[in-house]
């Protein structure tokens, strides 16, 4: 951590810095600029340095950070990138894979024909939501604890495992008894109740970056669940919120090699989310692919008109086998396969 | 809700829309512009209108909904304001309320003298935190319930009632038998299974913005919380995020105005984490009181450098007591009192 | 257009409003909702018609357009593709087109050597700032005309039509007469003067999205170029600004597709400015093409910590070698040659 | 400047950095930390830091730079506010200024009697657009040096001076013949030529905000009038892009106290844009002024809906005259006057 000092700050200022940088057990080192004097931490101590604290201290104007704060996330302490098992293929290795469904699970028949069909054409897992957020009170919030019974029947006529929101701590264990992959929503990236609940249960994590967060809070977010011993994570771009109107989302494809870069962990995309009119997505998915994802994770409905839920966003069934030839041309492209 | 057609729409496309219409229980109203065809939606029906479902349809470009989302915290069905009791004021009514405290609860003896400093000052309920939302799990996350304990004894030392916030579902009515108006923080306002247990609960509730929601997202919220028959709600703006770096987060002010004028519920300020450093809470707390807010949230601590979290946007007891006058001299220039 | 009238409107201020619409020559289309009523404008008038003053009018809750309104750059009206040429190649067809060169000509050899280096790599044209935008007045600025003029060397020697940003609605004439493709950076995307400059001088045109402008501001600006005769725009993506602190930027790739929808012109991917970032160009140049961008303006530099501006952000020869390379492969996955 | 090395970074890495820091003219200052080595650059150079060089250099993880890039309108060198004469008051003292008039100047009858009203109710100059950036080329685009006439002769009658926007660099000469006060409008605040030439022709400038910029961008921006010698700015918050829809932008009022703490120079604030619905203004005014602005500027029209552009966000003759009263309250609230 570097303690910036004002120009104008005075001698008793710097002193009070530098015995605070002493009392929390570091070295402080002294640089004078043309301008600001710069002091910075050193060594190694059981206190964790807060910035907040030296950024309150009369006479500083600024404090950086230095090393990131993600430990168990970040590529620093763990250079090589983890592998998450899905349905015989390892996510982070060369096989793009893809999870797809409905947004939700509107009945037993429903998720069943859907399963096989998008098994059929070459889906590695099954989505669909029993629990929905939804801005709402008034809107379909899912079958619950019916809708995972039918998820559970779909998987074993396909074989496909079963990835689905979990939205309440106290449910963690109840979906995690019939998930393969919990997902975490954006709307609750944050919600860290839950996220030490899933870091608890030991299940595998689809975390989904939050609309106004920063793939620094991402990562962070991430933490959390690493930090309970639960290395299976995910991590998944759907899009941030900003000024534009003629798309739902804005899809942050710069996350997806940056992500990557920064953490060991697998990096999909979610193009359904990330653009929402279903016309878009094949191209969005495609981009992911190129710019490096390990999987995508797409809404597919057969009837998207009549879904219960985020119709507008859902391909049918002939969008989603052309997006499917696409994705493994380009995934060949970039030496991948899909 | 109004269907617009695209200008290139069959009959074939117009004839399934209005299909649906009909079998969705309303009726269609045609009316063919220079280039578009619009099909409104007339009268009433028990079936609910999805923007989704018809904007998924062949040959509609945009589906436009006419009437607002919320029905309970809109003014439509509730044109007169709602006043909320808190020790002995009305929220909404001409007084300006003032929550201050710390952002966390320290100590037994912190919580005290914090309690008895700001009423000493004319707050009217003291604010700290027992269950902290850290965007890294190695900081300080809070005491918990022995925080909770200790605000009640500072409660019971001066009167003043306690706002504190809660973060699991499963805690709601431990921390609501403590608190006297349960705090939902900005990274949880969708967190739509925390919004039925306060709604549940019976207890006020301060509702904070989410920093990439909308002002219809938060009126959402809050309709989550009324619609468990829990009209007590007071909505707070804390800013949104945005580019700006300068300051840590962007205040809406214009949420201020805008929310009086579409909702009934009243409004709350938080100037503190609206811009992120104590040098500026005094003038937005002023530009709060002046742009309508029915009351302020503001963190204070005796040494903000020491403080456990936030200190960089806490006043002091000095910057408090300042910020107090500013507050009464601009509530009185505005017609109301503080 | 609709207007949708508030539910509390009163009969006078619906006949306000109808009066206003035959006044304005078009034929009022009245529909009475549940709640609200709709007054929908019928026909045709050479009275432009003012969203605003509908909008300022008492008892209207809210105006809705219906028709976009770009007429010479959306596709309504012109539904084929338009193709810009370029070296020899259209812009738009099935060959994605690769703009390359340094961020500002530094000195005749420099752009020179760049020239040579990158049309050996299979570059179709030159780019090269001569005067730059920059945000700090300290910062260098171009060479001006002396940097056109060595431009002009640079295309003589490869052949590579020339790109470069003209700031100056007055210097568009003498710009124009040494460039091939006037770009117009994201800055001045509504400089309206200059638009209507470029306008007029008939060159081809590159336009960049500006940091906080939506599609449809690109789309406008877009069309006072169109509005002057000037029919060869191509529109660039370059990132907008959001929150995110890793990148440079937030690339919209949404806007790729979504553009090419709306739009018979030509889009164009800035990957450089996109991200910002060297180590991650070549993955949104990939991402780029695969979700439908018919070219590509990258910044290359040979040294690139040496460059005078950018050097952030720029492929070294290696780096550029390698991303056309993977250009051509995905280019080729998605049925395009490069 | 503060160049901080990977975790990663070899020791030749270092070196270069080192020697690119002494090649610079500058003391290389080498803090090793717990897990980063960093280099601070102390000292005086003739050669001005390029952040981007450095961070260019392999084994480089970020450069920080210390001293802020406005010199001239920072506080740093000029601690004395400045202020800027208008109409007998000046900008920066006590006096709250009111700028007020229509968006567009629609005739000569419209701008004087509107200026006589305005003045009447206090107001200290008269805004009026002859040059108007609009959005679409079919807009109307103002009358052009008419309006500036008209202006003139409303000033003649009134004392008033005159505010007014200027978009093409080579008719600032020309407007500055009329205007007493230079407007560079948010869409012009980065056309740097533009800025170049209000800051040669000595001109009091109303600076305004950019939709995407930073406030450091702002005073970047003004730092390029004053580097021209024009000390006579005033900067301008009118509000900035983000996602939320109720509200035509988002104002920042964060940016009032901080421009004050940053600069010396005088800030503005512009609630009618800021916030976008005439109804909202008035809060939206008297916030400006409680939070420490100078001045406001104000659209005012006699018949809102009749106005050819920003009708709906301009105050009637009735709201104004409010809006002044309640101004002068907040202004004495807070030790001013108005």
């Amino acid at each position: 951590m570097i303690v910036v000092m004002k120009h104008t700050a005075t001698p008793v200022e710097v002193d009070e810095v530098v015995a605070q940088v002493n009392a929390d057990g570091y070295t402080p080192h002294i640089s004078q600029g043309e301008t600001h004097m710069i002091i910075g931490l050193v060594g190694e101590s059981p206190t964790p340095l807060r910035e907040d604290n030296y950024s309150s201290m009369n006479g500083v104007e600024k404090v950086v950070r230095v090393s990131s704060p993600y430990k168990l996330t970040g590529r620093d302490m763990h250079p090589d990138n983890t592998y998450v098992p899905l349905n015989g293929s390892s996510v982070g290795k060369a096989k793009v894979v893809v999870i797809a469904g409905p947004c939700s699970v509107e009945s037993r028949e429903q998720i069943i024909e859907i399963a096989c069909a998008v098994k059929e054409m070459g889906a590695t897992a099954l989505r669909g939501g029993a629990f929905k957020p939804r801005t709402s009170p008034y809107s379909f919030q899912g079958f619950g604890e019916k809708g995972l019974q039918w998820l559970a029947e779909a998987r074993e006529m396909t074989g496909l495992p079963i990835v689905t929101e979990v939205m309440d701590p106290a449910l963690v264990p109840m979906v995690a008894s019939y998930a393969d992959v919990l997902q975490i929503g954006a709307r609750n990236m944050q919600n860290f109740v839950l996220l030490n609940e899933v870091g608890k249960s030991k299940q595998t994590v689809l975390l989904k970056r939050g609309m106004a967060n920063t793939m620094e809070d991402l990562l962070m977010s991430a933490e959390y669940v690493m930090a309970q011993g639960n290395g299976k994570v995910m991590l998944c771009e759907r899009g941030i919120r900003t000024f534009e109107k003629y798309t739902r989302n804005t899809f942050d494809i710069n996350a997806v090699p940056v992500l990557k870069h920064r953490s060991h962990l697998p990096v999909i995309a979610d193009p359904s989310h990330a653009v929402g009119y279903s016309e878009y997505v094949h191209s969005i998915a495609l981009a992911s692919v190129a710019a490096g994802a390990d999987g995508l994770i797409v809404e597919v409905h057969p009837t998207p008109a009549k879904a219960a839920s985020d119709g507008r966003q859902s391909l049918d069934y002939a969008g989603f086998k052309k997006m499917m030839d696409a994705v493994q041309r380009v995934a060949e492209a970039v030496g991948r396969t899909a």
